[in-house]
């Protein structure tokens, strides 16, 4: 048995010994890709995979003593990916936690900690849009939408959401999405629609379903020659 | 019946109507994906593809009028890929021809019109590497040698040539080489090897052969996180 759940935040209740970047009070979220902050990956300024704390769904103990710090009668209940955070309380690797500031709500900074790093970091620091480029977003769902907020800030001029749902595109319109597209209203593929809108595809499209029929659209809606396809959802 | 032959040097002896970048005498290299100078590609900084002028092994004949330049004994002989250097004379398009200095030696200048500028910019425009970085080239002929001096030039330090002929390591020294894998020579993929070599992987690697094999190897010698691999020989 395990404690599942990797999306929170919280307050710090104690820390270990020898941990100075944090202390009880502090807000903070736990992160499942965690940083050591010592070793290749955390010192490169290419990659933050760090081999020590990256997602492992194997590993259902700590670190340090290859321990679980979760039981129930007596037994143990396992980690998952070094958050448990569907839990009153936890217990993370330090390199796991984020320390934020306190004024930020925590029901809401939540979805910080996964959602919406996850579509705002792949469009900001691999799609890069430029500005008064054009850009697509597959699916309106949170980490679309944390997608188009980075088109937004990056300076896309027409960002376009593409999702089955017709509802999603007036909170869509929040986070800069400015056309909507629904593949349901058109007799071709979609990737056809979305170069037509755009006179040959848009600069940079993120895929944010995991659908391999979004995934293979994103990739034939960007532009010839420059376009640049990001595939975020997990098929 | 077509003239073959795309890679070449030479001196402009005519110029058309209305070419004002070119007059006889310049000394040139032919190239087949021209830039007209004018289109969408050629104005982006992200791509040259230009879209009129680009590799086209289908049209045998000039642009503007569609007709061939070349016929032998009344018949038409056409165009291969907008070149036809495999004669002493020929006729391309303006986008097609870059004028260089007439002190460099047309004998010696014109692989750069295809083969250099293949590994070379492959490497600096797209692999990239690094000041101090670890870099991998996979086939030591023009194209790979040229990559190799374009990482050389970006300041890679360790740079591995592989290749099934151990003769080429001599003059691969030549063009930055500092280190040779012949896979002949170990019975673990070639890739392992590398791996071990470099402590994880190299930075950056580029294909040159086209083999499926090597781009395979290519793909799996880079870096975990940040490792890039440019495939530039075609299967």
């Amino acid at each position: 048995p395990r404690i599942f759940g990797h999306e929170a935040s919280g307050i710090v209740e104690s820390v270990g010994e020898g941990v100075t970047s944090l202390k009880p009070g502090d807000h903070a979220l736990p992160i499942f890709t965690g940083e050591c902050g010592e070793r290749a990956h955390c010192k490169s300024n290419e990659s933050n995979l760090c081999d020590l704390l990256r997602i492992n769904t194997e590993r259902g103990v700590m670190l340090a003593d290859g321990k679980t710090r979760f039981s129930k009668d007596g037994k143990p209940i396992y980690h998952l990916v070094g958050t448990s955070t569907f839990s009153e309380y936890t217990v993370l690797h330090v390199g796991c936690v984020a320390k934020i500031n306190p004024a930020a709500p925590l029901d809401k900074v939540c979805v910080v900690s996964c959602g919406f790093c996850t579509g705002h970091g792949a469009t900001v620091n691999v799609a890069k849009p430029k500005p008064n480029s054009t850009f697509a977003v597959f699916g309106l769902g949170a980490v679309g939408l944390a997608a188009a907020e980075g088109a937004r800030l990056s300076g896309a001029s027409r960002i376009i959401g593409v999702d089955l749902v017709p509802g999603r595109f007036e909170q869509a319109k929040k986070f800069g999405v400015t056309d909507f597209v629904n593949p349901k209203d058109h007799n071709k593929p979609v990737q056809e629609v979305i170069i037509e809108m755009t006179d040959g595809g848009v600069d940079r499209a993120v895929e944010c379903t995991g659908h391999i029929e979004a995934s293979i659209q994103a990739f034939e809606c960007v532009h010839d020659g420059w376009g640049v396809a990001v595939l975020v959802g997990v098929p």
